[in-house]
């Protein structure tokens, strides 16, 4: 079969490293185009060195009219703000698209009041969110992926068989999430200066990330329910993964055994969920490199209350596991192509 | 001014450390008896050469009847269970004891809920628990001083002026803790093991751990209210430092600056805790090697809930800086002398 | 093609792990038995988490005789000592051995010097040196390999080139090892316990270490001349990789540009040898998880030394990677098949 | 006893932060006078947390003549090249002064060689070289001290007792050093960003860093003889520490302890230098916080080669805890003053 050809528009991030790295497994694609406004004009390998002996490719400057006639999937790891533009452009084009930004994520009304006026809300709609654990019908349906952000999958993946079955307060649900430095990406700056990040742990953004609306608004479309989280972000001294304790009250009384149940069956058919044993919470460093998202849980039976445990590495199942996962769908590979190498550990 | 003599029983973990190298800046103070089981009869700098050119001193095994008379402090660094009989033995003596163990902590029934039958049950009632911040007077009083353990300084601190003021709903109170991995102690073990830890964050004991009914029992005891925590502590990889997330329902409407205030004023006579401002929220980094807990907190206007983050040390506020700071009242010296010593950045 | 079945005899320490890693993605092999002493009868992801979803296995007590008739290759990652044992049982079959022990990298002489007596000495001659980049005809002719030590796969790399054109005085070399906690292996001791490492660098074993007289002999057989290393390990506070800094006389004046051609020329034809550009000398970081031996250099002119540098992934072309590699050969697969992930980074 | 006033030139650093931690412990001195370009108008407390409590005092704008009148003691913790123009006009006045900078370390014709033309060459005989261990007398008599770089102080300390000695080939010194990331300074740039750093390591200016000329010139002034040294520094993974691994061959044979009894004579009355014993190499973990030079080293008796190791904490030993020390030789007090604090550890 004769592989399609792909292009990485921002592939001097982390996330575009990751998508380098999962792609060059794939069988079905060749990477063919890549761009980096800050590193036109070097080599990859310059830039990854890592790259050294898997790929010699120039990065381009960023323009969408520049993107090869030929090419036929598209992957966008820029800046938010960035995208939109760019993806409408190339949306004119019979190309299928996964942006890993946040310009499609969220409905016109919760985007602006979020991230302020959308470049083209035309094209909102065009845009399946991408998750497919919960969502794959409408990815196949699309043209246009809005690749999900790193915490909202970890606490939506955590919170849908809850929510799903209608089985929680929805009113007051705590998502306290813990992540690795590579979330905030490959920009120097002094809060992620190494001494200021090591041997610390620091909250952040209380009540005022971005991800939170993505969160509620996501999981309210899911349940038909209007989910409601208080949702705080914590820096931690590693470079992959994100560790989300979500804390609910239950509507009705659980054992352990009935609840893990009800997420074994939820996700019996995901081939990146893994439900750990009871009394078993999982480690970020159980999914590192991978596509995995692994789920623990307890109830605590004096208080209806349960406490669920969701780990992903985030610049996989977080951002660039995710956009190969949804590309494949959307191009009809197998979903599993590229993503089924096992963690790495330690 | 003759210094007083004082011992450490458990001197080779890194609690026992801490405690030499905060009293070893005491004025008041002389180092002179020190134990630890595994390590008698060797030099203390063969298990610390840290201590070279400050102490030169052998390592005695464990026996309260072998305490010198003349020792007039003693600081007990035991696993707990081993602490009891010896402050049995001790407390007959006119000796002035902080046992940095659980065994005083808790009321005989929660004690024995959790831990088993108590060894001398007759001596819990003459211990003080051991947060001068809530109980200096009890501490004032006392001979035997239960110092608290490290996630309760963590969680209580945090929550102290919420729950005295009758602030909050005391039935849904969730705090998430972070520890740095010296609060799992010195020995080793495969889940210590640095690439165990390393690049990885987990949850573990999620509403089972010992702390959760200190937690509880103390804070019932200082506001005469009920109150239920959900605790869920998490190991990460760093060597010091414990950040508690507090997740709370507001009895009724506060302002961020309304409750900063209170904070501010509920503490103000207090050398060893800070209040961050507004929209600053500390990591445990500017807390490292000293005695203090920084607290900062925001409250959801939409829905009255508020996150109050409390960062320590757990070696030093959550052990032995605590120890030292109880010492100090126990033993009419000035509360803060030892513990001067300016955080260690980076 | 019929996959060929594989045991990996020692699964579950992190070298076992990184073979199942990388073996699970090899197309020619299936993994068909495995065993862990300590952990015998337990399934392998109960062991390692990180395994749900790829593999369902039990793991079998260690008995060279119970290794089922259909195995066809053999892979060992058993405590040195352990190996010669089950080597010589199962070198009676017609199976494909790597050895990841020590047994059989020296000669008799040597091995009994360092190590003790051999326990099947007549062995020793049957095994070939596994390192592929100086030793691919030997391997290729042998039914059992030794697979060779982390430092000195890096080092040995490192100086191949120059004493193979008789180039430094042998008399001379410095080799400064860095070395990852992993290569420590898995069992838990004080020496690795997460705070003793972390946040500190030391050296360890000066002139003593087993890994020395095997990059000696490696080298001097090699190369026809007397190599001696003054070699000096250090623990550095990562999961993994080694740098090795050595240091070299020249016996001729070279330029940078000079010693760099001498070196790409020398490891023209092999794929897991990346040479850096002149001034840039490689990080382990990229090489993590991937089984490449990046090497960087600089001459100085002023007195005709050089000093290079060569990095690894201790467990993968260190360890289980130079495995898989030394076993295609052995087997006849393509030397590549299971080795061409790309680094994870960061 | 009045206390000096002093102030503090360049104090947002992590240089800064150190001095300020430490003069906060020492009786004789009052910190009066902050600095800090970039921060000038904000509270030190703003730009580190950790002093709050301690220090409420508003950064200034860097200028020489607002240092108020009333400083007698300065320390400059600025960027090189910056320092000297200071100095310059500080050094009319009455006024002690330890520049931590490089600008006063080297003589004219080195530092033209390595650093470009000197601001005002006229005072670098003024200077005194600030390693109170080789140089007190030159300390005690000066008004102005340059402050030793970090990998010099390591390497120096290490090599003193050899070179004064006569003991080894002047010619053939390698010193490999390794360093945590605080060494670079707290200005934000990738090559410090978190995930770049963290997991790896490298050696970075093999041959061409500007303390090479600076280890070089202080042991050739040292010991009459001229010392050549190969000098490679690392980063790695942490945020305090130096460990230097130093490799010469000796002039005559000698025992590990004939060699030890030399260093321990040497350094006999020390307060700062600890030596290790046979066998025992120091780690950086055990001067964490602390100003001591931990030195160890093993004898090749094959060859007459020796290794030598020495551990500092790059932030005391090498930078403000010598300046601490500077400060109090030439400002009279004990020489200890500030710098009792015990190693933190972990």
């Amino acid at each position: 079969m004769q592989k399609k050809r792909a292009a990485i528009l921002g592939a001097s991030g982390y996330t575009g490293y990751d998508l380098l790295r999962l792609l060059l497994t794939h069988p079905g694609l060749e990477i063919s185009y890549l761009t980096a406004e800050k590193h036109a004009g070097r080599n990859i390998c310059d830039v990854f060195p890592q790259m050294s002996g898997f790929l010699d490719m120039e990065l381009m400057p960023l323009d969408a009219a520049s993107v090869p006639d030929d090419i036929e999937l598209v992957f966008l790891a820029l800046p938010h703000g960035t995208s939109a533009a760019v993806v409408k452009e190339l949306f004119e084009r019979d190309i299928k698209i996964v942006d890993l930004g946040a310009d499609f994520r969220l409905s016109p009304g919760t985007y602006t009041k979020w991230y302020g006026e959308h470049p083209c809300p035309e094209l909102i709609e065009e845009a399946a969110y991408g998750i497919p654990e919960i969502n794959r019908d409408s990815i196949k349906a699309a043209r246009l992926v809005a690749n999900p952000g790193c915490y909202p999958t970890s606490a939506i993946l955590g919170l849908a068989p809850l929510v799903k079955n209608a089985l929680i307060d929805t009113d007051a649900v705590v998502v306290d999430s813990k992540s690795g430095v590579s979330g905030a990406g490959r920009s120097p700056s002094l809060d992620y200066h190494f001494c200021e990040v090591n041997e610390g742990v620091k909250a952040y953004k209380i009540g005022e990330h971005r991800h939170m609306p993505e969160i509620e608004e996501v999981l309210s479309n899911y349940s038909g329910q209007n989910v409601k989280v208080s949702f705080t972000p914590h820096l931690i001294p590693m470079d992959r993964g994100i560790l989300s304790t979500i804390y609910v009250k239950l509507n009705e009384a659980k054992s352990n055994g009935e609840l893990l149940s009800l997420y074994e069956k939820h996700y019996k058919e995901e081939r990146y969920i893994r439900i750990s044993p009871e009394k078993v919470y999982p480690s970020t460093s159980q999914v590192r490199g991978s596509n995995f998202c692994d789920i623990g849980l307890r109830v605590e039976p004096s208080n209806n209350t349960a406490v669920i445990v969701s780990a992903i590495d985030n610049l996989v199942k977080g951002a660039s596991g995710a956009a190969v996962q949804n590309m494949n769908i959307l191009a009809g590979f197998e979903e599993s192509e590229g993503l089924e190498i096992p963690p790495v550990f330690p």
